[in-house]
């Protein structure tokens, strides 16, 4: 029996000594134990989010009560990345989940009854800060939602044929810039660029005024392939450590102006957030859905038998500065995908490009196919021409100085959920400049 | 005065002891001092070419007669990358180029007349392997001839309107696939991929039929910059270490397809090659010119006193398998380049994206206004129609399996070169595949 298999099966029936684990609403019951890095008083190091706590890896392998094979735990988990972990391997990774899983479990007195070891092991998720959970060697975004590309092609392009003729044929993406990758909480600066104003000649310098949130995953690499050794589709998804929530800050004035013919540049460039927790694809398992329907068929080096869409979840909200409440201004989900992570590998490695651990691979915008389900403030503003009207009244077209905008996702069980936390960041005021200009 | 006053007022006197580094037409003669990462018995270490030795640094810091400030020496360059020597800063860099400078001129009696440690300091060029010098984390390829971008925009758009309101106005860039860039002499294998034929209504998936070079030469970020906050153009130069040929080779037939609206990906993700030695700002002090004349004038952020253009001449060989000589196929002038790397630079951070120490910059193909200097394949055989004759017969209108192509690069001194020395890579034929396909 797999541990896949056993996720399925039992997933549902699983339960922690741990109390704040066993809330229907916990993003990180027992059946998730996403990793990841925080710090307290003390240095980064490695995690896994149990209920309302983080289980310091570290201090668990010291005490003697998380082994990983092959390597010396404690030291792989005092590691201020994840990387060194993720690269010893899949039977790595679902050894210490197994490990977790069992030390957590209810009925398991090993740790529950020792408050000693317990108050060294267990962190409050309060009072820790979260970091990067992997240092990410590249960045690659794709746009595998048809509903997105749809839209967007439908604005900026031709309404008459708004899907290009190559995008349902392959994973479209880009390479995006890694170094400006952030975690989830790091304030966003409002970015400064060309503008092409429709009255101007000429492009005019200022700070961008139609800032937008794209609504993503993300999945990590866990295995990389060497540089001219294509990564097949069909075993592609055990190169894949997990997920995490992205948001693909876009500033659409920039964007439209720079992005022909080489695409989007500086319009990305300023920041990328991703949620802390990477949620390990074990986790997933039990909410593998089917991906829609591909028509045309894919060329035989995108097929993969099975099912490789996830029933993830997903919610925008945006909450002004001030404001008592966030309003959700989309809901979507992951299943609407049309190409699933494994295709994208497989595309992205088909060339001979390696890829290497830790990198990180966007989904691209996640939009559902009803308007309340479009993953960016373009399509829900349709370009702008119909702002979105918040719960605590004011309304959007964009983004504006002070917004918080988060996305949260998780997967639905049978009384608990598989959760990602959240991937939150504010708005700051653009930058002061002395570059002349507008 | 500064090192580079004192560069440009005595290079041409300057002479060495080491007798090979005096030829007139070596490319790392005293004034060069160019850095990279080489290994022979030992492990990969830290060296300056000068003439057909390499100046094992960490021997030379062992040995006492190499300091650097502030940083232990031996240790900066016993490591197997460039970027913690980088991360010292420029002052560290001068400093060591002065000590080389002295340690190496004519009459100066310290390493000469000392044989044991000259051996043990100069290791042979032709015995030794030569590594990436940096560790890069990020690549970012510019556009920036407008030659070349006039021809492509001809070739694939609208001959009328070849160049893009956008282009004048704007260092265009994107991002490129830091992972796959390789050293000159690794083999590049023929990428596979999705091909597009006129007479087909799918794409087809088999091996590149129009695989191409673009000669360039790339910046190596030697200061970063925090997230946030943009490097000034007037500035910008003191941010980057050091320059080297870049071949960014390119499936022409596979970016076709793939192309819009997000760029090239994996037309060029397969590799890109970059020469070992990293040629200092300083040492190409003495060949700076004036730039293009720029109109429309750059907006306030792009502009910057001073001459940002080098002189430096570059040429493009193509030697088929088994041929007794190489063909010159492209001579062309980084002097043409429209946007400085300084421009590049400020407007790559304005959006208050990060840079890092070892971050790579291509300049976009070069090519020179007469057609013998276009640097690409694709604009010297005009889009395949025209193919080129090679000098030991045989035409090509894009690159063949077994073909060797190499850039070269210098500066032409008063009786001597700083030189780049070669980039040059080998086409491998493409894997054999069980996708289906073809």
């Amino acid at each position: 029996m797999t541990v896949t298999d056993l996720d399925a099966t039992l997933a549902a029936s699983l339960r922690s000594w741990l109390d704040s684990a066993n809330q229907a609403d916990c993003d990180f019951p027992i059946q998730n134990l996403p990793f990841g890095i925080f710090s307290d008083a003390r240095a980064p190091r490695a995690g896994v989010a149990l209920g309302d706590a983080i289980v310091d890896l570290a201090a668990l392998a010291e005490a003697g009560l998380l082994a990983v094979p092959g390597a010396d735990a404690r030291a792989v988990f005092e590691a201020s990345t994840l990387n060194g972990f993720i690269a010893l391997g899949r039977d790595a990774w679902r050894a210490v989940r197994v490990q977790l899983s069992a030390l957590f479990a209810q009925g398991n007195a090993r740790l529950r009854d020792d408050a000693a070891l317990r108050e060294r092991v267990l962190v409050p998720q309060a009072g820790a800060t979260l970091h990067l959970p992997v240092e990410i060697p590249g960045y690659t975004d794709f746009y595998s939602s048809k509903e997105h590309a749809t839209n967007v092609g439908s604005m900026f392009r031709d309404p008459k044929h708004a899907l290009l003729p190559n995008w349902s044929e392959m994973p479209i993406g880009y390479n995006g810039r890694a170094s400006s990758v952030v975690v989830s909480g790091t304030p966003v600066r409002r970015p400064l660029g060309q503008l092409k104003l429709p009255d101007q000649e000429r492009p005019v310098f200022g700070a961008s005024r139609r800032l937008d949130i794209e609504l993503e995953t993300g999945f990590i690499v866990g295995r990389g392939n060497a540089l001219g050794e294509p990564i097949p589709c069909e075993t592609a998804e055990e190169h894949i450590f997990g997920m995490v929530l992205l948001n693909d800050w876009s500033a659409r004035d920039i964007q439209q102006w720079e992005y022909v013919p080489l695409g989007p540049f500086n319009s990305k460039g300023f920041a990328t957030t991703i949620s802390p927790w990477i949620v390990t694809l074990d986790a997933l398992a039990p909410f593998r859905v089917a991906q829609p329907r591909q028509e045309p068929p894919p060329l035989p080096y995108l097929r993969h038998a099975g099912e490789h869409g996830f029933d993830i979840r997903l919610e925008v909200r945006l909450q002004p500065e001030g404001a008592a409440e966030p309003s959700v201004i989309s809901r979507s989900n992951f299943r609407h995908m049309y190409w699933s992570m494994a295709q994208q590998l497989a595309h992205h490695t088909v060339s001979g490009c390696n890829t290497r651990v830790g990198d990180l691979m966007g989904s691209g915008t996640i939009s559902a196919p009803d308007q309340h389900g479009y993953g960016s403030l373009l399509e829900l503003s349709w370009g702008g021409k119909a702002p979105i009207t918040l719960a605590g009244g004011g309304t959007r077209a964009f983004i504006e100085d002070g917004d918080t905008l988060t996305l949260a996702g998780h997967c639905q069980g049978d009384g608990y959920r598989v959760g990602f936390g959240t991937c939150a960041g504010t708005i700051l005021p653009a930058a002061a400049h002395d570059f002349g200009g507008e």
